[in-house]
């Protein structure tokens, strides 16, 4: 059986139980070509298999993550999943588990939550990972620093050799006030790295975005590799002015890639 | 002439033309005691001395700094000082000086500030400090630290061996949401300084005190020193759901220090 993706990750612990491939063999029938969507799906249900009943559980934001809160909801419809705790990552993600009839609550009546499943960016051979293009970094990072089991899932295009390398953006929220002037700062921060910012905007409108806590988001866009990625972090984050930024380091302790190759699970070390 | 304070600060340059004393010799009058809030105006106009003509000036928050506007917008009336542009470090002071008639603008338009004068909550030896009692923090700590020159005036009732020493608040500006999950998560990282959280409310009211950029204040009590404050500053703003904290760490370029063996003014080195 091939082995799909582990390769990626370097040395890290591959369950090979949970590697599933797609890949043609001679005896095999010709491979099905999945769209990304579909290909999204496919981790998305692969992570939920994790899902045990009793668990809190957090729910990821955006279209990757859209589908494990689906097939959560379906769980605990048929009685496969019972007694399950949602941890909305953002208002949009409550919106759907409500409509869904998803039991919820908060991190303030449930500080340690079990098991988390989210969508991201761009994810490094580390396990490092680019969010927030959605607009719900600072929440997701509440709820994915507050897990003991993070669980990322991908299709295989948000695959990188280092955070930034897809060319698109790395999110940061900032505080409205004085916006232009902790824009021009995060440049001047990766001036090196050729590093360049932009507010993001609402939808087709020439508005500001504004998150969930009624911030703004600079969507910072890099030429070269940004560096040591701890030290990118706390460099930004002691911006006055900055309330988080998209790079979500040393969390995740299991990745699922779908694509070609099939699915890979690969768990942190 | 008896020196104020710079003992205080230890190996720092003090300049000894700008040391003024009102410890009683045998010549002189007998002492004027001055009230807390007079000694605030001694420290204030001290500072309004490095103010030139031309400069953009950082107007900060609080009793203090007040006296400082009140006696830069006399100046500017008298013709003392021209052209002066001013950077208000929270939406009161903007109001105090739009009233007064300072001309104002903002770190957009004015990336560099010249100088800024700024009252503090507590200052150590090292000259850092605890600032953001009065719920400016972060407006403050962006206009300061775009600052060349930071003066922070205070009366001698500031001065503490180590920060947090004064068992006063210190406190950190964070999201509304989870604020309580935030609480315990600030509290945990400072277990063994036996630290205390308390959310900060408004005035008289039960409802949370709201910043100007739309945040909730938590107050940390300390009952011993936190360690490294560089360490701590650090692990707090890691903390997703922190936007920032009130201590000013490597920030201060000069501390005028109003008591009663008279006014010290100390530079950094």
């Amino acid at each position: 059986m091939a082995i799909a993706y582990p390769h990626f990750f370097g040395p890290k612990k591959v369950d090979p139980s949970l590697v599933v491939s797609s890949t043609a063999t001679q005896s095999s029938p010709p491979p099905v070509i999945l769209s990304q969507d579909e290909l999204k799906k496919v981790a998305a249900y692969k992570a939920v298999e994790f899902v045990e009943s009793g668990m809190v559980v957090g729910l990821g934001t955006g279209s990757t993550a859209k589908h494990a809160v689906d097939k959560i909801a379906e769980l605990l419809h048929s009685g496969k999943l019972k007694n399950i705790v949602g941890i909305p990552t953002s208002k949009i993600t409550h919106e759907q588990a409500v409509s869904l009839g998803i039991p919820l609550s908060d991190l303030n009546a449930h500080p340690i939550v079990d098991l988390a499943i989210d969508g991201a960016d761009e994810v490094d051979p580390q396990m490092n990972l680019v969010k927030g293009r959605g607009g719900s970094l600072l929440r997701e990072k509440m709820v994915e620093a507050a897990t003991k089991k993070f669980i990322v899932i991908v299709d295989e295009s948000k695959l990188v050799n280092h955070l930034g390398g897809s060319g698109l953006a790395m999110p940061v929220e900032i505080v409205p006030f004085c916006w232009e002037f902790t824009l021009k700062r995060l440049e001047m921060l990766f001036i090196e790295a050729g590093c360049v910012g932009k507010l993001r905007k609402g939808g087709d409108s020439e508005e500001p975005y504004v998150t969930d806590n009624g911030n703004y988001i600079i969507d910072l866009y890099f030429k070269k590799d940004m560096g040591d990625l701890k030290d990118a972090s706390d460099a930004i984050l002691r911006l006055a002015g900055v309330v988080e930024h998209g790079m979500f380091i040393d969390m995740a302790t299991t990745v699922i890639v779908a694509g070609k190759l099939g699915v890979s699970v690969t768990n942190k070390e």
